[in-house]
């Protein structure tokens, strides 16, 4: 959903937050109600600024005109039987037989109100709206954010072009994996897989969200004997492998464990960010020196139900202001619930630029293998994405230098417009891999 | 729910996580499948420990044993005919009549996968798993957690004692109000009612969650204001009301913001603990000298849908670890969706010891008023609440001197066993609160 040029006023962009020029922030809802939809955008609008169940002193129509938030655009849809949320009240006069019109409404808040502040922001546009009586669903699913965020807000510091340059990745799709098993391997026991895919020449490596600084593996050993075999294999080979440590923890451990990887080397690291919390990854972001590789999971709790929560394309504008570099959007055919098309839409919204014209690497993951490259390329046609197999790649019955290879193979028959039958059939990494991975018929 | 005694092995609390002693974070799940209670469950452990979606090497016997996280206990509930959740999948046998049975399940995730890390507990617990095709349904409803957590997170400082003592209150609840117009007051404007407020008498105000560090009125000056209004009413009447500062902000804003508010005397900080996340939670909470007032904006992206996210009782021991003194948990018959028995058993949840022992003070809010009293201490027969009422305060016709006596008489009429309109017969106040704010017949 595209919004109008009422979000971005062509203001000089170092103008300060507070003047008296009105910007704004547009947020998009789906909505649900069993009263009209106007009404019930009214009320997103009065709880989200000034208003509350009774009228008060002070709320004066001068200040409802600076502060109110307002309702821009309404779109009716369906309307359907049931309400999707429970605890929602219907008009006394429908009661029984009341009907719940779904529709999307636009509703533009003052920036004035709250500055721009990444936490304030969230508040505002996805505080406590999620509560509200009058609504039998409510979901964020857009979000336009006027300049002086991106003032305050550096973005990804390396994104798509830093990530290429760090891994040495042109022309393709960064190729990569995730240590498995996700959880329980000591330094020791992943040293030679490491080394492995290092030799592989595989393009990147991540720790599971999993794992983070775990009593078993604690990051400073993990980033000591993971870095030790990346750099004997660069030797070797030429090749560095961009490995993503999971550095997820308190602020100051996440800190520490950020400079810990830069200063051994490291040309990544990873957190879960909705484990860390909005706030924690943009004060990683102030200090990061190296890529932050964000992985959502938690997403599913805020997204599942279609008829609340915070919808992806809002979602990965705010990963991004806060400042990560690559960012997860699930797979086709994945292992998790998302249809194919949510997917393809999740990994275009990582592409569409924001604000300088930034865009994010988009992590595909989750039941990938070579065969998926073939179906991921005909649906997003590009070519920028990070591409993730972890039992794709390191249970191939090749070993992992054949799982690696298959990926690339993968891509290869993907790029060249070829079929993946037709393209294995001269190579076996690739013919192993259709025997093994390829899915049984879905269910879903 | 209670949980039996394995979540807390009888082991020495001082001994450091990671030993050869099992330890468990033992989390319970509202689930709902196509496919048997057990065969879900086991998709949950595996996914969120050593499993991938095929067997890799490495994934040995012993690593499992060590690793694996272990579906303790299954008890089935209903069954239903839809699906809660989009995208689920169903056993091919069963296609298209399948149905859906919903249970609860206990699973014990070892500590040494993760040590005592809040934000590493968060991915584990609470992280992919909501993705799961196999669930139509997965809600994280309760948590168990071992001595570990406690040794590295101290928990709230002040508490509901820490909290009395401070603000001078005893053997009643506290009474308290938040600035209204929720946004849009300047220093200046709010200035005199804070002062009516404070010379009322009144035990606590607070910043509204929408009203964070805004340009029309910074946090620096707000606390000055405030403080001064406030320290000038102690001067006069021997009591200091306790100002809940609302310091959600970026990590190094809401230190600054704390430091400032309690250099000017202040003796509270509020921070909306979703928008700021676990993470920048805790690290406020290690530097903090003063009460934390969290409040819960966003909280209903998470737990209205009943079949997916946390549910409050597991919520609520994650903020309290994270330091929160103060919890927000509705309000009975408020402008929300919550029902009157989820409400109380979020205020009883917040009231149940943890760990040594320790409570946080239930933050009753949202369409409160001097007649609330009554049924609130009817449903919970507790007095260690802290009970807002914005407008039912500041819109009261008799002034917000007359909204603050009304909401003394409510609690006097509530503790002393009296009915409402019996006990205002003699009490203009709360007449006059019943008057304006009795409210209509719910048609939720």
């Amino acid at each position: 959903m595209l919004l109008d040029s009422i979000a971005t006023p062509a203001s000089p962009s170092g103008e300060p937050a507070g003047t008296e020029q009105e910007q704004l922030v547009i947020a998009t809802y789906l909505i649900e109600t069993a009263f009209s939809l106007e009404a019930a955008a009214e009320v997103i609008a009065g709880e989200q600024s000034c208003g509350t169940f009774v009228d008060v002193p002070g709320e004066t129509a001068e200040l409802k005109a600076r502060h109110g938030a307002k309702v821009m655009d309404i779109q009716p849809l369906e309307t359907v039987d049931h309400p999707s949320l429970e605890g929602a009240t219907v008009p006394r006069s429908a009661k029984g037989k009341a009907r719940f019109q779904r529709g999307t409404v636009r509703i533009a808040f003052p920036l004035r109100n709250f500055g721009p502040s990444i936490p304030n922001l969230l508040t505002t546009v996805a505080g406590n709206l999620f509560e509200v009586q009058q609504l039998s669903g409510v979901r964020l699913i857009d979000l336009d954010l006027p300049a002086p965020f991106a003032e305050r807000y550096a973005g990804p510091a390396f994104g798509i072009e830093g990530t290429r340059r760090l891994a040495g990745v042109h022309g393709r799709p960064l190729i990569g994996t995730i240590i498995k098993p996700s959880v329980g391997l000591t330094v020791d026991q992943a040293r030679p897989l490491v080394r492995e895919l290092a030799m592989a020449g595989l393009d990147f490596a991540k720790d599971d969200e999993l794992n983070g600084n775990a009593p078993y593996a604690p990051l400073k050993d993990r980033v000591r004997g993971v870095m030790d075999e990346i750099n004997r294999a660069a030797d070797k080979t030429g090749k560095k492998m961009m490995y993503a440590f999971n550095i997820t923890g308190d602020i100051d451990e996440m800190r520490r464990g950020h400079d810990l990887v830069r200063d051994s080397g490291g040309t990544c690291v990873m957190v879960a960010i909705n484990s860390v919390g909005f706030a924690g990854l943009s004060y990683l972001r102030q200090h990061a020196e190296l890529p932050i590789h964000g992985h959502r999971a938690m997403y599913g709790a805020l997204a599942r139900c279609s008829m609340l929560g915070i919808g992806f394309t809002a979602y990965q504008k705010i990963c991004r202001l806060a400042g990560v570099d690559h960012l997860h959007v699930g797979g086709l055919d994945s292992k998790f619930y998302q249809s194919n098309a949510e997917v393809r839409q999740s990994i275009l919204d990582c592409l569409e630029p924001l604000f300088s014209g930034y865009r994010v690497m988009p992590a595909i993951s989750s039941a990938q293998w070579a065969g998926s490259a073939i179906e991921t390329y005909a649906q997003t046609k590009t070519i920028d994405v990070l591409h993730l197999a972890g039992g794709g790649i390191i249970a191939h019955p090749g070993g992992v230098a054949g799982g690696v290879r298959s990926m690339q193979q993968g891509w290869e028959a993907a790029m060249a417009g070829k079929g993946l039958l037709e393209y294995a059939a001269s190579r076996q990494e690739l013919r192993s891999a259709i025997q093994k991975f390829a899915p049984r018929q879905s269910t879903k």
